[in-house]
């Protein structure tokens, strides 16, 4: 499969950190890659970056090139991806350009029956979501959001404990993003180009809310300031968002840049989810859990083959192996959350949901 | 000082805890307490209880009043609390009776001139507190509901360090507040004798957030349920609160009920604080601090000559020894935001503050 990525901005990390998996187990399996290179550009074998191009205008791809030239020295680098899709004409489309382009790049990929992963949010305004869905509803290709943060260990183990009745019906989740903000590009600065701190940051734990409960939100308050935001422009730099959600669930999210540069690591994760029957958490890469099994709160040992990666399991649903755990419905229905969110902070007033 | 207790249904461990202290400082400095008992109700000397009476219809007080009698076998039992404060003429009532009477009682003894030290929420309805506040403003006595937590070693001295300066500006807080329920009496299953899970156990995260931020509420978005409270009537056992405040300050609540009984403590409070230059956390009884004089996250030790206790408090006040941290203002202002946010969560909208 060949795959071609437009933008070097967002997470592109997920794909190469996946493809180095799949490689590690065809070395396993005695493949030697290498020779299935056949020519420029021309790959037959298994997944493997062969296009790149930028995805927004002043987008400096040139690390990311020289990065995947060292694994293929073949790759072939446009500056209109539009000509490297129809010439490559990939299997996959990576995006992850600046985050108000996003939708658009995918947009001409699923035109041309080309499958999406991309970064999220999907979209920065509802008219783009819109089209966005629109395409991809009349098309046969799968799409599905950089929602990675489902497939760490500490995540993915804690929602199979939610799963299997751990802590009974859910009830209340209180979930936390916090990052460093160091020096960020221009990109972040300008609301038109990066799209607001809690569609890039939140995104992720709305995803959380709605995956580990399967409810839907019913209506949504948000904040966020751009105010002491070292000289970042409009990047808002805290963020609060509260969700009622059906079934009288109830959460919260806090979303900050302010993490100090000394914390070990860039970002501090959390989610609390309190149930019926239990309360679970995840805190620094580690799970917690009370109920009526533990004695006290126990740290609960996070089992070593969760280690899986969101790209191997895309790339596994289009080899029709399996559903990629992350849909496109979760893809466009998170993003529609976080827009919301941002309109509700925005406007400074409740907003509910359709 | 005379002290007189109206109702045995909330806190009053404050005040036997306190005297208690007071107990044995004056221990250490010689002086016998016994010898200074006169006769039946008639004490002169350091502080001591005098009189009970119930506060509301149908409160058992009995077990306390056995309590009492160990230490003090001539206090004066009375059925009627006004009858108690015009015979005794305590210098301080103690007001911790059903949640929805606080007030009525506390307007007695400040008709009377007595020193109110009481449970919070001060009042469950604004018609309550009003006449409260009208009373106190004309009064000379000093009044201050039970914002104990403050005065624990964890949350004092991370005040302490964040008016140090230890996180810069605070700009966003996440405050906790869950319970066991385990069986409550009928006072918590009846809205109007309990006044809602807001008022009676968020109030003090939202004591928190105004005590450490010093700032004002803008409005408030809260929701709560009463789903799954184990057949306890309108008592609510989950609830999320979102306060804007002045400076563009974000904070949340979260409050429950659903502590599973194998959990190590009844309550898990906490608070985390994001400043322009730090986080600290108040978690499980201990304080983390990340900033740039730390290595990563360090816990920090919590001093222990931070044992205070917020009766010793407001006995210093009242003997004009030092302004009790809790003010008359403070608890008025952090009962009002409580019963705003519980407008809030009861008409599913925006309430801003005046």
């Amino acid at each position: 499969m060949k795959i071609c990525i437009i933008g070097a901005t967002g997470h592109y990390g997920y794909v190469l950190e996946g493809l180095e998996m799949e490689r590690q187990r065809q070395e396993e399996l005695n493949i030697s890659k290498k020779d299935e290179y056949t020519s420029n550009c021309q790959y037959a074998g298994i997944a493997d970056i062969v296009g790149i191009a930028p995805g927004s205008q002043g987008e400096d791809i040139t690390p990311l090139v020289k990065r995947l030239m060292q694994s293929n020295p073949s790759i072939c680098v446009y500056d209109d991806y539009c000509k490297m899709l129809d010439e490559i004409k990939p299997d996959i489309a990576v995006v992850c350009c600046y985050f108000a382009d996003q939708a658009k790049a995918a947009i001409e990929a699923i035109k041309r029956g080309i499958h999406v992963f991309m970064d999220k949010p999907v979209a920065t305004t509802f008219e783009d979501l819109e089209l966005l869905k629109k395409f991809y509803y009349n098309s046969n290709v799968h799409l599905a959001a950089m929602f990675g943060i489902r497939y760490t260990p500490w995540f993915l183990n804690a929602k199979e404990y939610v799963d299997n009745g751990a802590i009974g019906k859910i009830r209340l989740m209180n979930a936390q993003k916090s990052y460093k903000l160091g020096r960020r590009g221009e990109h972040y600065k300008n609301r038109n180009i990066y799209g607001g701190t809690i569609p890039w940051v939140g995104t992720h734990a709305i995803d959380w809310l709605h995956w580990f409960s399967n409810e839907k939100f019913i209506s949504v308050y948000a904040a966020h300031s751009n105010l002491y935001n070292s000289d970042h422009g409009d990047l808002e730099v805290s963020a609060i968002c509260s969700f009622v959600m059906t079934g009288e669930i109830f959460a919260t999210v806090s979303i900050d840049y302010l993490r100090p540069a000394t914390a070990q690591r860039h970002d501090d994760d959390r989610i609390r989810i309190v149930g019926t029957e239990g309360v679970i958490e995840v805190r620094d890469r580690k799970i917690y859990l009370t109920n009526k099994f533990t004695s006290g709160t126990e740290e609960i040992e996070v089992a070593e083959d969760y280690k899986e990666n969101i790209f191997c399991d895309f790339l596994a649903q289009i080899r029709g192996e399996k559903k990629c755990m992350v849909s496109a419905e979760d893809s466009f229905y998170v993003t529609e959350a976080a827009l919301l969110a941002r309109t509700s902070a925005d406007e400074k007033r409740e907003v509910r949901f359709l």
